[in-house]
């Protein structure tokens, strides 16, 4: 068996080049690739083209041990990956039975005729991997083999090409599912990674306490990523087997949840702080809801993102103006005229209004200046009040976030102090 | 003056290939670069590394007359764009007073001391033109000359290398504000553009409705673009002067809008539906607010997004349980226990509970099955009604979304039939 350590993407499509879609795939085929221990060279992109591609493939085999392919294996005539992969490797194609069958099935499912044009789909290079493919009607296939052509005195290099579809809701699963066990096979060693989520502290904070273990340790790895406010530490470590690169990983989390870095932390392998907070109340048996002014239903929005919320998230409250936070949330005319809608006790009265008019366990809130204008001297663009309310009584949190950041930023970041303040409060609750 | 028919897209920066960050700039250059009239043949990332940097650039310049290159511009001893391009062309470095200048009044703006080694980001290869940067330190410059070496004759060829800074917060502005002046000196001609935005009509029954417009006309150009249910159609005209092409736009736009496909466009170059919806309620003085039970805070969410808008947003209700349907917006039980929270008069019920309260021109609402769980033989996953009230009275839509798509595919697009609603009860409520 060849190792495989340098890789090269590929992505086929002329939507790319015109503009008409992001790539993506180019981006989670690096960070999966990074995962499993894989270097990434290089990226690159062409349109459907026959000689661009072949040039583009050749040279990503030059350089590299594998080249992933993502696109240009649908049904028309101008779908070329997998053929041209095949000439490149000197293989003939061949009608893969299986794979015929799985696509007249996928037609049937949907109650369509397969249209003859998608039996080309089924077409396979001589003796190539298949993956099968549950997401659509497009294949996806290894082919690899020794070519000699690459070395200049002729020696035979082991090459890989994996050509997956375009789509990333195929591309994805399939990688997942169907490629990573087919590349931990062609590896000489295990690699596990786990992922901690932390909010509430700065990337530049996170390292500076952890630097002993993020420098003194090779194997595992601890590497941070940063968005909006949030930081992730991936830790990967390398072994002959996966228990023990588990084994390792969950020693240096261990070491992590125990420094100061360990009560920032919401969740290992999480998807989200919106998942964190569901799972939460599920385990707890507790339910939420909210009352937002500038995130404008943003929190909302993100909890009930996540499939299954509907037994623990009953409702919310969107209140732009004065009159509406003391219609809907019953918050006092006094409390406004005093202190404002931006205010402590402004949040604190929301969160605590729609805890009693939706009964739920837990209330979060936000007011605040997300701008671009409306920002005075006491109070500028980027201060937001999070409160909080459960029957413990009501709390609040107040964000000074930069006038300089955007009005997008500023929402997500003080949505997500919301969730925070929740998923903290059920700890709270479920100590009590 | 040569003019510059294709280019190449060349991004720098290690992140792109550990998959810490997506590569937009890549889609974002294409799409201008294909309204400017050039043609992109292919997207390339590579590292912060030397050799695969400069053999990436002299690939890219043996196939198209520009590339432009983001990223690598830092000050650091690891970005090297500058000094790469420099040397392919033979070109000497020298301190640039006017940047130098407007680096360490940056730094002096943000109340920083400039660290000696962004000295660096002011040396440019002799004769470069240097675009201003007012969003960052990085330079932002073109080489362009007559190069002899990627003709087998030896015929000398001009070509241009662009080079932006990495960050889309530095890159955007600077494109379009500085480079697409320099792009249009060096081009023979002048292309304008329009977008036609579309909502409520398929791509493809789009497209068979303004076929003969789309094929018969080589000049202006219209191409469909499709997302999330929703249909852009960018017209592009090449003239002499931008008078001209502008005037050739139009005619096609007023084509497209007296064909059927004319009661489908929400906009002419604007950003999305909610802007759309923002600017209209501003425009004719009106209100409106919502009632949320699939879409989860998503409608006013996306309505809040847009900077202003609290003049025309008064507020929502997101309702994700019976009770809190019955409690804030006061639809009646009996509605619920006959028809069912997923139906046309609870839609309706909502719609008109949210007008009352919240005291608002126009309400919307959606209550449907974003999925994956919870369809039945009547009611499948991505049944949803959207409900719309008014002083005229209630009314609805239904959607019968494939139950295939995802819960996100199903929000967007319910939330975006909503706003759609609110926008064309706008133009019924102006015109009585």
């Amino acid at each position: 068996m060849n190792t495989i350590k340098t890789a090269e993407i590929l992505c086929v499509g002329t939507e790319l080049l015109l503009g008409d879609i992001v790539n993506t795939n180019a981006a989670f085929l690096s960070q999966r690739l990074a995962e499993l221990g894989i270097c990434v060279y290089r990226h690159t992109a062409v349109g459907d083209n026959p000689e661009r591609l072949k040039a583009a493939l050749d040279s990503a085999l030059a350089s590299a041990d594998m080249v992933i392919t993502s696109g240009g294996l649908g049904p028309t005539y101008d779908d070329l990956t997998k053929e041209t992969v095949a000439s490149r490797f000197g293989l003939e194609m061949k009608l893969h039975e299986e794979s015929l069958e799985r696509i007249s099935t996928y037609f049937a499912r949907t109650g369509r005729k397969m249209p003859p044009n998608n039996e080309k789909q089924a077409m396979m290079p001589v003796g190539a991997h298949v993956f099968t493919n549950n997401y659509g009607t497009a294949p996806a296939l290894a082919v690899s083999a020794e070519l000699s052509d690459f070395s200049e005195a002729g020696e035979a290099q082991h090459k890989t090409v994996i050509m997956l579809p375009g789509p990333p809701g195929e591309l994805i699963p399939l990688f997942n599912e169907e490629v990573v066990p087919y590349l931990r096979e062609r590896s000489d060693s295990v690699l596990v990674s786990r992922n901690i989520h932390i909010f509430g502290m700065g990337e530049s904070a996170v390292e500076e306490e952890i630097k002993s273990i993020m420098t003194d340790s090779e194997n595992p790895t601890v590497a941070p990523y940063c968005k909006e406010g949030e930081v992730r530490l991936r830790v990967t470590a390398k072994a002959d087997s996966e228990q023990e690169a588990a084994r390792m990983c969950d020693e240096t989390v261990k070491l992590i949840e125990n420094s100061t870095v360990g009560r920032f932390i919401y969740g290992i392998d999480t998807v989200s702080l919106e998942k964190a907070l569901v799972d939460a109340l599920h385990r707890h048996g507790l339910t939420v809801c909210c009352a937002e002014s500038c995130t404008g239903g943003m929190i909302a929005e993100r909890i009930t993102a996540v499939a299954g919320c509907s037994d623990v998230f009953l409702g919310g409250c969107v209140t732009y103006t004065n009159e509406i936070k003391q219609a809907l949330l019953g918050v006092s005319g006094e409390t406004l005229e005093k202190y404002g809608a931006v205010s402590a006790q402004t949040a604190m009265e929301m969160a605590r209004g729609a805890r009693e008019r939706l009964g739920t366990d837990i209330a979060v809130s936000a007011t605040g200046l997300a701008g671009p204008g409306g920002g005075t001297a006491d109070t500028p663009v980027g201060t937001v009040f999070i409160g909080l309310s459960t029957k413990e009584g009501e709390t609040f949190r107040k964000l000074s976030l930069s006038a300089m950041r955007s009005r997008e930023y500023i929402r997500i970041v003080s949505a997500s102090n919301a969730l925070d303040m929740a998923l903290k409060a059920i700890k709270s609750l479920s100590n009590n």
